[in-house]
Parts: C-alpha cells; sequence; structure tokens
C-alpha cells in the first residue's frame, strides 16, 4: 500500500506528524487561540457522541444515573481531601473575578468532579435506603498542561465521570471492576480496541484512590495509552467529607465509594491503532459514516437512480450510508472517503451499470470487489461490515500480542523498550524507589500489575519480587 | 383539589415559594456551595435528556452538526464586537490563573460562544462551496448573576447554542425563522407548552444581533418566561471577524450569519405552566417515567405477579413504566408520583384481582377509573397519554388565550398587568424613552412584537404608534 496523500505524513517517518496530520486532513479537530483547547469539529465531535451513545446506554443498563454537577469548585472544597488536592492543585485553572467583582474565595474549574459529589452526598444520603448512589456526569473538565496533543493530552478535555456510593465494601469493589470490564467490552465490540487491564501501582493511581484499575491500549508505534480507569476509593473521601448513613442495624457508618472515567483519548487510541499513512481507519460500529456512494459521472442519470436507490435501501437496513453529491472528481472523493476512514465505498459508473455491478472498496485492506446487481446488495453490505470490525479487532489484538514480552533480565528490558516498545512484564519488588529508576533510566512507567505474588528477584534492585509489573513507554 | 403534600406551599399562598419546594420535592435540583450553581439532580437532568434528545433529533434533522469549542475566551476575542462585549461583560467569570501561574491574557469562562464559531468560521470558509456551515453546541455557559433561581436565572446553566453562517441574506434569514419554529413545534409537542412568538425590541434584543425572535410562555401565576430566543445578525459579526468567502461570481463577500439557543429554563416553564399545589405535572412524552405501577400488599404472590407481567406488557410497547418496590406504605408511594408528575399511576391489591380489575388514575385531573383484567391495558395507557398529552395543551392554550388582552389605554394597561399579568398587546411609538418608562412604572418589559405598521397612538406618548407590541411581567 502506497501513500496516496501527500498531505499526510508517513507512519514510519514521523508518527507524531502522522498523527497530528490525521486528525487535521480528516478535519477532526481544528486548535483554538488558547493553547491546550481544541475544537471539536463535526466528524470528531461525532465519534465521541458514538462512544458517549454506547456508553450512556450501558451504564443506563446497569442502573446509573446522569447528573449534572457545577463547573465551578470552591478552592476549600478541593482542600478537604489531602492526596486528592496535592494531585491537581498544580493543574488547576483558577476563577478570581465574577461580575466585575474580585471573589471572595477563589473557585477552580473541575478537573474532575470527586468533591462535588462527595459533598452532595454527604447531604442526601441518611439510611441504607439510599444506598446505593450510582451516578455519572458527562462533561468537560480542564487540567492546565504544558504539552498538549489533541485528544491525547488536553488542558480541556470531554469525559464522563461516575461516581458512586455504597452500603458495603465488597459492593463498591463490586462495581469498580463491573465498570472496567464495561470500559474494556465497549473498546473491544464498538472501537475494536484490545486492551490490557489491571490494577496501578500506587506511584500511578488516582489521587486519593485506594486502587486504580486500568485500560491500556498498544499505539502502532509501540507506546501505550491509558485509555479508561476506575477507582476504588475506600472510605477515604468518606471520612474527609463526613459521608454517613444508618445502617440495618442501626449504626452510623461510613459509605464506601468509587469513581470511574473515560474521555475523548479514546479517540486518540482508535486513530493510532486502526489509522494508516492515508488516514482514519474507523471500525463500522464506530463510524458515523459507514459507507460512501461515490457515483461516476453523475450527470448519468441511470447512475444518479442507482445511486439513490442503494443509498435508500441501506439507510433502511439501518446502514449509516451517504451519496457524495459534491462537485469534486471521483478520485478526490476516492481519497477523501479514504482519509476520513470510511468502511466501505461503492463505487460505479454507466459502464458498471451496463455490466450489471457495482464495485464494493473496504478501507482496511483496500480490498476491492464487484457485486452483481442481482445480489442483495444490503446483505452483501452488512456482512462486509461485521467482518471489517472483526478484522480490525484481530489485527489490533495480533500487534498486541505480537508486542507483550517478559523478561528478569534488566538489559533486556532496556532493550526491548527502546527498539521494540510494547508492555514489558517484569518481576518487582513494588518499592517505589526502582519504579522511579526505570522511568528515569528507560523513560518508561509502570502501566499495571497484571500478577501478585511472584517468587522472583525485582528486575531493578534483585530482592524478592512481590508482583509482575507491565512496563512501557507511554503517551 | 386539596393539597395533600404538606411539605409544598400551595400556589395561591406564595408563587415563588411554591416553585422551589416542587424544585427541591420533585429531587430536580440541590444547591451546590458556589451560589447560583446548582447541582442538577437524576430527575431534573433525566428531563433534560428528554428536551436534549428531541431538538438534537430535529436539529440533524435539519442537516445541523454538533461540535464542541473550548470554554474558555480570551479577552481580546471576546471584545471584538462591540455591542457584544458590552452586553456580556458584566456577567463574565474570569479565569486569571492556570497552573500556578498567572495568565498573560485573562480568559473568560463562555457566557455564549459567537465569538469562538465567528473565529473559527473565519479560518474554514473559504468559498461559497464551504457554505451553509450549520452547527450547533451543547454545553454549560456561565453569566455571573446577582439573584438567581433554579433553571430560570443561574449562574451556570445547560444549553445548546446554534451558530449558522450562510451566503446569502435570505437563507440566514430563512434559518433564524425555521429554528425559531423548531422551538416552537418541539415546545408545543413534546412539553405541551403553547408560546407567544415575535420579534424583540431593539432595547431587549441579543447583544449584537440585528434582529432576535422569541418564544414566550405564560406561567401559572400570570407572568412571562423567554424560553427561546433565534437571532439574525446579518453581517455584524462577520465583518468584526472578517468572515469572507469567494461567491460564485468570483467577488469576495461577508457571510450573514444567525445564532440561536434554548436552555434548562424550558423545565422552569414545564414546572410554571402545567404544576399544581401537590407538585409536577409531566406532559406523558416529556415524562422520564410515563406509569408508576403501585402493587398494594407487596407480599401478595399474585399482586406482584401482575405487576412484573403489566410492567413487561407496557415496556414491550414502548410505555416507560416502572414499579415503586420500595417498602413504603401505598400513601406515602401515591404521594411520590404526584409530587414527580408521573401522567399514570396503575395500583391494585389481591381484592382489585379478585374482581379481575386494577385501576388507573391520571396525575393532571385526578381522575381514577377502574380497567377490566380482560381489556388490552397497553392500548387503555397509551390512548390516555396520548390523551393527558392534547388535555394538558388544551388546558394551558385556554389559560394563555384567557391571558392575552389588548389596550391602547395606559391606566388599563397598568391594571391589567398589576392584576391579571398575562400579555397585553398596545400599540407603541418604538421610542426607548416610552418602553423604559413602563418599565420603570409598571414593573413590566416589552415581551415582542406582534404587528408591524399600527396606525394607532403610543400608549405612552400619544405620537403616532408604528407597532402593535405585548408587554408582560416577566421572570
Amino acid at each position: 500500500m502506497k501513500n496516496k496523500n501527500d498531505a499526510i505524513t508517513s507512519r514510519d517517518v514521523d508518527f507524531a506528524k502522522w498523527y497530528t496530520d490525521v486528525c487535521k486532513k480528516a478535519e477532526l479537530m481544528d486548535y483554538s487561540s488558547v493553547k491546550g483547547f481544541i475544537i471539536y469539529r463535526p466528524y470528531g465531535y461525532a465519534l465521541w457522541e458514538m462512544i458517549q451513545k454506547e456508553l450512556d446506554k450501558r451504564f443506563k443498563e446497569t442502573n446509573h444515573q446522569n447528573v449534572y454537577m457545577p463547573m465551578l469548585i470552591p478552592e476549600t472544597l478541593l482542600k478537604k481531601e489531602a492526596d486528592h488536592v496535592k494531585g491537581f492543585a498544580p493543574e488547576c485553572a483558577i476563577v478570581t473575578k465574577g461580575g466585575l467583582d474580585d471573589l471572595e474565595e477563589n473557585l477552580i474549574i473541575r478537573p474532575t468532579s470527586e468533591t462535588l459529589f462527595c459533598e452532595h452526598y454527604a447531604k442526601i444520603v441518611k439510611s441504607y435506603r439510599d444506598l446505593p448512589k450510582l451516578y455519572n456526569q458527562w462533561c468537560s473538565v480542564v487540567r492546565w498542561e504544558k504539552t498538549t496533543r489533541p485528544f491525547l493530552r488536553g488542558s480541556e478535555f470531554l469525559w464522563q465521570e461516575g461516581h458512586t456510593v455504597h452500603a458495603t465494601e465488597e459492593e463498591a469493589r463490586e462495581e469498580t471492576i463491573k465498570m472496567l470490564n464495561i470500559y474494556k467490552d465497549t473498546c473491544k465490540e464498538l472501537m475494536a480496541l484490545p486492551m490490557v487491564t489491571g490494577l496501578k501501582t500506587d506511584k500511578e493511581k488516582f489521587a486519593g484512590a485506594e486502587e486504580t484499575y486500568t485500560i491500556e491500549a498498544l499505539m502502532h508505534d509501540g507506546k501505550v495509552l491509558q485509555s479508561g480507569t476506575s477507582h476504588y476509593f475506600g472510605q477515604g473521601f468518606a471520612k474527609a467529607f463526613d459521608m454517613k448513613f444508618l445502617d440495618k442495624d442501626n449504626k452510623e457508618k461510613y459509605v464506601y465509594q468509587t469513581s470511574w472515567g473515560a474521555s475523548t483519548r479514546l479517540i486518540g487510541a482508535i486513530i493510532m491503532v486502526h489509522g494508516d499513512d492515508n488516514g482514519l481507519v474507523l471500525p463500522p460500529r464506530m463510524a458515523p459514516i459507514q459507507v460512501e456512494i461515490i457515483p461516476i459521472k453523475m450527470e448519468n442519470e441511470e447512475v444518479m437512480k442507482k445511486a439513490n436507490e442503494i443509498n435508500e435501501l441501506l439507510k433502511k437496513n439501518n446502514v449509516r450510508s451517504e451519496i457524495d453529491f459534491t462537485d469534486k472528481t471521483p478520485g478526490f472523493k476516492f481519497n477523501e472517503a479514504e482519509v476520513r476512514g470510511i468502511p466501505l465505498r461503492i463505487e460505479f459508473g454507466p459502464k458498471d451499470l451496463e455490466n450489471n455491478q457495482i464495485i464494493i472498496a473496504k478501507r482496511n485492506d483496500y480490498t476491492k470487489q464487484i457485486i452483481s446487481l442481482d445480489s442483495k446488495i444490503e446483505e452483501v453490505v452488512t456482512n462486509l461490515l461485521d467482518q471489517i470490525q472483526e478484522e480490525m479487532y484481530n489485527k489490533a489484538l495480533e500487534h498486541l500480542n505480537q508486542n507483550i514480552f517478559e523478561t528478569n533480565n534488566y538489559s533486556e528490558l532496556k532493550e526491548i523498550l527502546n527498539t521494540k516498545g510494547g508492555f514489558v512484564k517484569v518481576p518487582w519488588c513494588k518499592e517505589l524507589e526502582c519504579e522511579m529508576k526505570i522511568k528515569e533510566d528507560i523513560g518508561a512507567t509502570s502501566r499495571c500489575i497484571t500478577n501478585e505474588n511472584t517468587k522472583d528477584k525485582c528486575i531493578c534492585c534483585g530482592k524478592p519480587s512481590k508482583v509482575d509489573v507491565y512496563f512501557a513507554k507511554s503517551y
């Protein structure tokens, strides 16, 4: 496959440049005049809407309810839980003036909303009858970042944040894992993204959490991307915010709490896992447009009639199909459909119709097939879309599996991460010092713990290891 | 109908207190620790989701696309259009610090996003081929308000803002009216809210607009509520932001522009138009829960079996139905379903089943009917829901029609507005002075122009009138 689109840098030449080229050329985003704040253009926002719709459906099926909390948090409220404020204070955007006056107390634009949910829950949860509370909110958050990249790291990003409180530890732990699995399944089934999952180390966990579970995806360039997290808080926030309830046994107890979030980062994962040198490649279930119909010779009445006929037929069969009616050349249109990663392209001109056929081209592997007009086109198309979805997941899974390594030799760890990338499983003593040393020396961070209770030697210090952990270079 | 709920103040005793009682008791919202910023609780947010879903569907059917613009606007950008900044500057929340540092330039939390859309359009619109651009965004905005009330006026509120640019004046004017009508139709068909529509006076129009069209609803207490606006901008912003395109005739021209918005205020309108002394009354199409099934004697197996059976049957027929499984008394459950405005309540106990019947109670008029279990319950329910929707609209329309008055006598205007409220149509010279005088003297504002080219005398100064205009006291 050669690069037909000069405007997009080849992945092998400069992966970072390829990435931003795709973001811009597929018209997913644009830069605004405030550094780190991007504009989600219609096609990029449509990707987010697809993710939202599927996650929201799954949240509601599991009895979660949407709410909306204020955008601004009083400084004192953010400071109530010590670890939490330590983690977020350096990234805060601060409102000091409102309505021409200086404010009495500074207000922080939410970097995350744990503190607001805690304050609200403390107020409305009185009895075991009020539990569990399973709330979620869709919003944008602001975290002041020095280096930013579209979808991957921005000073503002769109996300959902779930916040739940429970009567028992067991139920809260169950919720943490349940939501992790919803993320993992949605990534697989909607986005064709295989994930490595596990527990974060103490250093990498969320500010204020007892435990953080993560889903991590492997990008085409061998670096990994944290794509969603689910936190078990125990009673830490509950004690800081006095979130108590009267239990069935008539005793006052603190609630157990979780939170979990996924963001527009997932769009970055889709681009970097599936994309190729000609642009975006979208998994069919995720694609806002699944089929682009490109009639050759639009002035031909028969051609346009057939294009409309096929478009209507596909729509009736719940295929997201459209005709490119613009006055560009067919070659230009093919190219555009490729840049935008549309899974299937249907093309035909007067000669094809004479031969009673149309051509269907697959975006993911560039194969084309000639389809007789006597066949059931809607079935051919829906089967092909299913097939592409599966092929894309399998290809991504193969790439992931080929890039999961294991070693207990430090120089081999360094060698793998500096040449191939991927995930490397190593034995570790659980000491921060060793984790930090690997970060400073190799530029890799621990991604997640994959195996408890190992009996080896720590890859770094040689003392007895406690767990196996994945190290990787990451976004 | 007597007030069964002591926790809710009667409308006739104190309408303002009734309103906040309903907001709180129906668990639509709660106050946060920042003044003017409310928490949208699950039931309140579910109302917003119903409105969102319907409007979003209609926007997409008319070829609008969703985007997302940054939350923060550089101060210089907001100042580019003179009228616009004058209108919004006094209400701005200002970010002066980010990531521990003082910012070089202050950033404003969007009070509305015209300036951001203009900057983006100036960048991406080059040719007539790029037009029209029909964008919309769902987000929250911040306007620092001194006096705030849940859903009606808040320092932060949820809304959608549409922003479009067109090649011709005609097309932009058409868009302005098209969106006004989408608001009006959605209010009628979804929310059972009749609206008075028309053009705002220069004093009341949007900061930077050439013309503002409005939909205005009459509340139960005789005050009116602006419920959505659609603005025609002409080329004002286009010139300030240099939004030019190369037209078919190869000439550079400025675009014509519109914007339009509707917000969570609509929830306030639903409460104040339809609600009664026992709480919320929801139009069925708008109700997150349409039928509450309340089994009497939950320990009875036959009763619970029937409850589940009816619930499943209704759900299968696309009725949003649920069973109240909580361990409260039936009386308490009836009361709760009333406060929450659930259109239909189905109740039955062992004795009803012996008599082969259930009871269905309508929320809007408190009538009850006995339904044989041999009848098609799903049909009875869907027919009743349709009937309630119609009854509620007709009742609101009747109230509106009974409270539209007309006079050309100043003391009568004052008398009507100070006793009955409602809309009063009066002849007006179009001078700001007269408009201001009525505001200061009676506390009423012009709501919209209803008739151009009248030949009467201005109700205020006696000079020849130019238009008829509605005056009203408003929220």
